[in-house]
């Protein structure tokens, strides 16, 4: 074996796997008109929202309007990177008034703070629900069942079971799984996206883009469906993400980049392959810290991460360099050189900065960070689990 | 607008949809060993098979021990393009033993059969269920749940809510759609497909390729996911199928083939693009007239047809050439018929003639197949709706 190949060169079998994706997608133009047959009729509905954008845009005085009749209650307020302080608020009304469906409106933010609403509502009164993430949501028996519809294409929460939440008092930002919070429901209509900021196109785009290569950019198992289902969304991600920000309401791009977005994180595409998550479990402290938008710091993180780990996924890389950006000439080191550009490239014609130093931060905290990774129990991260905390130093340090 | 130009070349956007595809999946070596916790602990179980391969290779037997203890009964002996008279006998059996969850183990044909009994049980005592194939499942209303151990990667019914079912006394053969017959569980594993007759093989792999093309060969409605998605699973398919026929103990390509074949037809990549399905329409009346495997009649009627309607898939026969067959040099028509022989091609080589005079019939009956399809309102197919007997007519003609 030559210096800098791949340490693991092996091709190992597809791994076995379970899937379970119930959700009902009801997806296009107007599908915000079936909502009220989605919703058992006698059911007391919480209806939870964010920052009041969709306040503004009219969807929620619509969506009351068509569901008139029935028993809703409201909660907004739910901020980017959902915390724990404000959702224990709707955890105590959704208790108080014994509600029985959750129904998000938002993003992912959204979608993330009501699975932990969902949760939290159903936890042993006698524990602080915080431990649902402590416990990586191992031990959470029920919760209020929930559906979704989405204004922001990006995190998949629409249709998984996972959820990020911060906690301000500690400076945590921590995940949980469940099948109890799988949303039942979820209302995809490309056209409640037209309005969107630049800046949230722009960030969805690059967060479903890197969820895609946290569950593709590894090591070869010879599974040829789900790498070239992952290759499909890259290419529709990376081909679609700019003419969205030129052409907001250009329907079948956001079409595209909707579908996309939730295919990328529904689990499907991560069956039964090597998955390595190191970026999400780096950007998530930088988050925390600093306060960079989620997308932000994955896209500060990964460049980086690529070159710290080219060698273990040296075969991947060329795949992706050839198979999603059509680099089939030079080197092999050559082109995944430009496997690596390309996608930097795709950030910052997005919108988005690639270097932690792009963001004003006066100094890196890397001390600080590394310290939180450690706090976190997150020593062996990738597909490998050979990211230790002196790598993570690393990359943060590379990424600066 | 040149002769022999598209038809139709107006780019339309993806058509709303709803995707529900609730079905578990357990996915790999060995998953057997996770069928009791599927299913319900006090059920009455009833075992569907087919023509004794999953007694001679032990699985059966091998289920009845996993399962000792619970109440199960056996129904065996459901035939290739399972019959309406076998199925009754099924039927009687369950509403005799109040049978409540049915466990087919076995292919596409035991799964679609097992549909019909799970449907027909629950049917309305007052009527034939046989009207249920005439009402294309329209008025089910219910159904004995169902789960699956898949032996023969091929139909996709495992992940899906369609069953094709064939009356002897009448040569039809016709389908039914039901939500209520979508399987709750599908135990996959590669490993029992390893000792399938090559024919079964090749049948499998075919049947999957066309599902796939007849949701995919259309005209764009610029689905790029869907797409790439079903361009995937034709390649993969294309490259795996022929493997599988000279190793067949090779787990990597008999876990691609079988993920292919559930992709193919979960509602996945049918969702929000045009559909054709004509090819299964006209194969359907030669196997219930003169018995052809299914594979082989779509395999015989699908080259055919791209021939015949080569003008109104132009834009999509281009991409299908580029993207799955690589051919990007010659003219448009060129690439369209390098296409259409690569598939013809793909078929023979997998062992499956494509001509029907290459089957052994004294001669084509024709007019007993077109008036077949007269019979059971087949009279405008495709994906435009145009294909009328007329045109049927020309393409068994072209097919023989």
């Amino acid at each position: 074996m030559r210096p800098g190949r791949p340490v693991i060169m092996k091709v190992i079998a597809m791994h076995n796997f379970t899937l379970h994706t119930p959700t009902k997608v009801l997806f296009g133009k107007g599908q915000v008109a079936q909502l009220r047959e989605q919703l058992p009729s006698d059911a007391r509905i919480l209806i939870t929202y964010g920052g009041g954008s969709v306040v503004r845009s009219g969807l929620l005085a619509q969506i009351k309007q068509d569901l008139a009749g029935m028993s809703l209650f409201e909660f907004g307020g739910i901020e980017p990177n959902p915390t724990y302080e404000t959702l224990m608020g709707a955890v105590e009304l959704a208790r108080a008034e014994k509600i029985d469906f959750l129904l998000a409106v938002g993003g992912g933010s959204v979608l993330d703070g009501t699975k932990f609403i969902a949760a939290a509502a159903h936890y042993d009164l006698a524990k602080d629900p915080w431990h649902i993430l402590e416990t990586v949501g191992g031990d959470v028996a029920s919760a209020i069942p929930l559906g979704a519809v989405l204004t922001l294409p990006a995190t998949g929460s629409e249709m998984n079971m996972g959820a990020v939440i911060t906690r301000k008092s500690s400076g945590d930002k921590q995940h949980f799984f469940s099948p109890f919070v799988m949303p039942r429901f979820a209302v995809l209509d490309p056209v409640l996206t037209y309005t969107l900021p630049a800046r949230q196109v722009a960030n969805g785009v690059v967060d479903a883009f890197i969820h895609t290569l946290e569950q593709y950019l590894t090591y070869p198992v010879n599974a040829k469906v789900q790498d070239r289902f992952a290759e499909g969304l890259l290419q529709t991600l990376a081909e679609e993400g700019p003419k969205a920000l030129v052409e907001p309401e250009n329907y079948d791009v956001r079409a595209n980049i909707m579908w996309s977005a939730t295919m990328a994180l529904n689990g499907l595409i991560g069956a039964g392959v090597p998955q390595d998550w190191a970026t999400h479990m780096l950007g998530h402290e930088i988050t925390a810290l600093h306060g960079l938008d989620h997308a932000q710091t994955l896209a500060v993180v990964l460049p980086a991460l690529l070159q710290a780990k080219r060698a273990q996924k040296h075969a991947k890389l060329l795949q992706y360099a050839e198979r999603v950006w059509d680099l089939r000439s030079g080197s092999e080191e050559e082109r995944i050189d430009g496997a690596i550009a390309a996608t930097r490239d795709f950030f910052e014609r997005m919108g988005i900065k690639t270097r932690l130093r792009d963001y004003g931060l006066a100094d890196a905290n890397i001390d600080t960070l590394v310290a939180k990774l450690a706090e976190h129990g997150m020593t062996s991260l990738g597909e490998h689990g050979d990211i230790d905390l002196a790598q993570s130093r690393h990359i943060y340090e590379a990424a600066w």
